[in-house]
């Protein structure tokens, strides 16, 4: 079973035919289907599967306990809405062909190897990104997630059966002494110094923001111009604000979200909700960033007779992934350390204490969350090649 | 049964209690007590109702023909959602006021006098404003209009009968011979000049057009601000590019409406949608102003490497009233005579050939479509005179 078979299997799985897009949200059937997929290259590998409360599998080749702690890699399966082929099922893809060259090369472990597949690390489904791995690792309390809810009102509780029913919850995590997560880059960084893997250094710290902004809402034909405290211009101006403070300071703003009360064509909204996405190389360069957003915004509704409101839905500080193992798997190969601006499992689990590294994939356009994400295959060879070594090095 | 009870009795019908705003969508339970209503004053009265096949009302003092036309006054009970008061049940209770009002007087008419509650003028359930006086002249076709479908997906047909069923459909069109709408005034016009009560010219030309914004779909995090083809960008420029315009041109300008695809707060969207409602005080004027936001939201697109597709949805030209019929009531009573830039059943009989006139009665602060939306009850009942003069004057 090679790489490129196994890929071939698991493409068709939850892809739009009409936008080449994937819609695997988690518990969902696409996303089962692809874990089904995960379940028999398991069953095909001899892997013993655990599966947790909260619903993420995870594959062991040997048999790991606390004393004796293996060596956890894989990524997820779910995608964002219209997402790509690569974001996440590159990282399981590679794992079992990584596993395939170790054998093929002889390799005998002296430590359990295994492959983790995460759910719901999107946020696509439940607004929250890697759900699974904060549940697993605890970070996010079962009180606190289990009525999260999806847009049609399902439950998580209603999905995963969660700790009340699975007193062992999460036990796995106790059997995990290091964890490599290989990802498709989602920049274009090994593709400016033209190099197909590199490894991660920290991701940077990161904030979801609520803006309401708050007007009259009025008659779109009758009110004179002048007469109006319409919100849809403070929007307007503060996402072109985020864009320009983003792109001096070299950071990232991004509104992808909006909602507006009442949203008639033929009135002035009263309301326009707005999310801003903020990213930067640092937690002071962050809270600089949306303090200036929210400067501007609060500069145009004095001139607009609107008010703006932000909201810190959530604040993630910068991760920073084990240096020590880093070096030790970049120097030695030459592979770039680099920064990424994404989210993922292996920081969730960097925060809890397991030592973790990211071996990024070169990714040619940059785009990411998006059906045009691509990673040409040899890159994924070159890199299933770099895991395979990784793992060899860490289990030896 | 005085103007002050009728409005207090009406008052509460559909009012929400947590904004103060009105949710009179027709054909629900709030717009059809507010229907009930209606035939309760009808009925206190001995009007003659007459339901036509598309559920407006028209009742009449006196047994019009197509040879002893009526005079047609009223308005409508349904309201946008979190709408005001005054949009509509100023002409009805203020039509039931005037006849009382004759009726005290012990006018005798010479023709009979009619009193119209008209369903769906503000589109605010099924998308198309003056739905129900459309179908009622046939400006509108029934088979344009039966799989008209509300938020829910329930079909125009499922709620009302339709002529299929009512082979006279809309008979009592022939019974007018002149129809007058009082409305609360939608801008200041009025209160600038300081006078109670006025009579309309025309409605200015109105268009309601869909942008359609698309850019590439892309990671909120890891694309670099210089990367990405983000149509969000290209929407806010537009708002304000379209604010702009209308404010140097004297024109009316206004995105009410927006939705995003596919609406991450992590993600870059893929495309916004973006519905413009604009008016001018001529055809030319309109065309003008839309090219100009046209022009501007192309060029906004080269620069943001995204594209803009504009599609008119409606476009309706000006409406005028019959001029004589204008001059007749306002001169002798030096009332002025005004412009409106809202659309109203009065346009669609006027369109239809009906000769008609409109009252509109003064808004101190001009806003409406908003549970702000007032006139003063002095201004109130300065409109019923005025109502109940003019309707003397047309059936003397």
């Amino acid at each position: 079973m090679t790489f490129e078979q196994m890929w071939a299997d698991l493409a068709p799985v939850g892809r739009s035919d009409a936008t080449g897009g994937y819609l695997r949200q988690p518990f969902t059937a696409a996303e089962e289907e692809a874990q089904a997929w995960f379940a028999a290259e398991c069953a095909r590998r001899d892997l013993t599967v655990v599966t947790d409360a909260f619903g993420n599998h995870v594959a062991w080749w040997g048999s790991p306990t606390p004393d004796d702690r293996g060596v956890l890699t894989g990524s997820h399966l779910d995608s964002v809405r219209q997402g790509g082929a690569y974001d996440g099922p590159l990282g399981v893809v590679s794992a079992f062909a990584a596993v395939d060259l170790l054998r093929s090369r002889g390799f005998e472990p002296s430590r359990p190897i295994g492959i983790a597949s995460f759910r719901e690390e999107e946020g696509s489904r439940f607004p929250l990104a890697c759900l699974g791995s904060r549940l697993a690792t605890g970070i996010l309390a079962w009180d606190d997630a289990r009525e999260l809810r999806d847009r049609d009102g399902v439950a998580l509780a209603d999905v995963v059966p969660g700790p009340d029913a699975r007193p062992d919850a999460a036990g796995w995590l106790d059997h995990v002494g290091a964890f490599v997560e290989l990802h498709v880059e989602q920049g274009r960084a090994l593709a400016d110094v033209d190099r197909p893997v590199g490894v991660a250094s920290m991701i940077w710290p990161h904030g979801r923001y609520r803006l309401d902004f708050t007007g009259r809402p009025d008659h779109a034909g009758t009110t004179r111009m002048e007469d109006r405290h319409d919100p849809m211009l403070t929007y307007a101006m503060t996402v072109l604000a985020a864009n320009k403070q983003a792109r001096l300071s070299g950071q990232r703003a991004t509104f992808g979200r909006v909602e507006v009360d009442p949203g008639s064509t033929n009135g002035i909204p009263g309301r326009v909700t707005g999310w801003l996405d903020a990213r930067a190389e640092s937690p002071e360069a962050l809270e600089a960033l949306v303090d200036a957003i929210a400067r501007q915004a609060g500069d145009r509704a004095d001139r607009d007779g609107t008010a703006v409101r932000l909201t810190a839905e959530s604040v993630s500080g910068a991760v920073s992934f084990d240096a020590a193992l880093a070096r030790r798997l970049a120097e030695p190969r030459g592979w770039p350390v680099l920064p990424t601006q994404a989210g993922h499992d292996a920081g969730i689990l960097s925060g809890a204490g397991v030592p973790t590294a990211m071996l990024f994939v070169r990714n040619p356009t940059g785009v990411s969350h998006s059906p045009e994400e691509h990673a040409p295959v040899e890159d994924c060879l070159a890199g299933v090649e770099a895991l395979a070594d990784v793992l060899e090095d860490l289990a030896r």
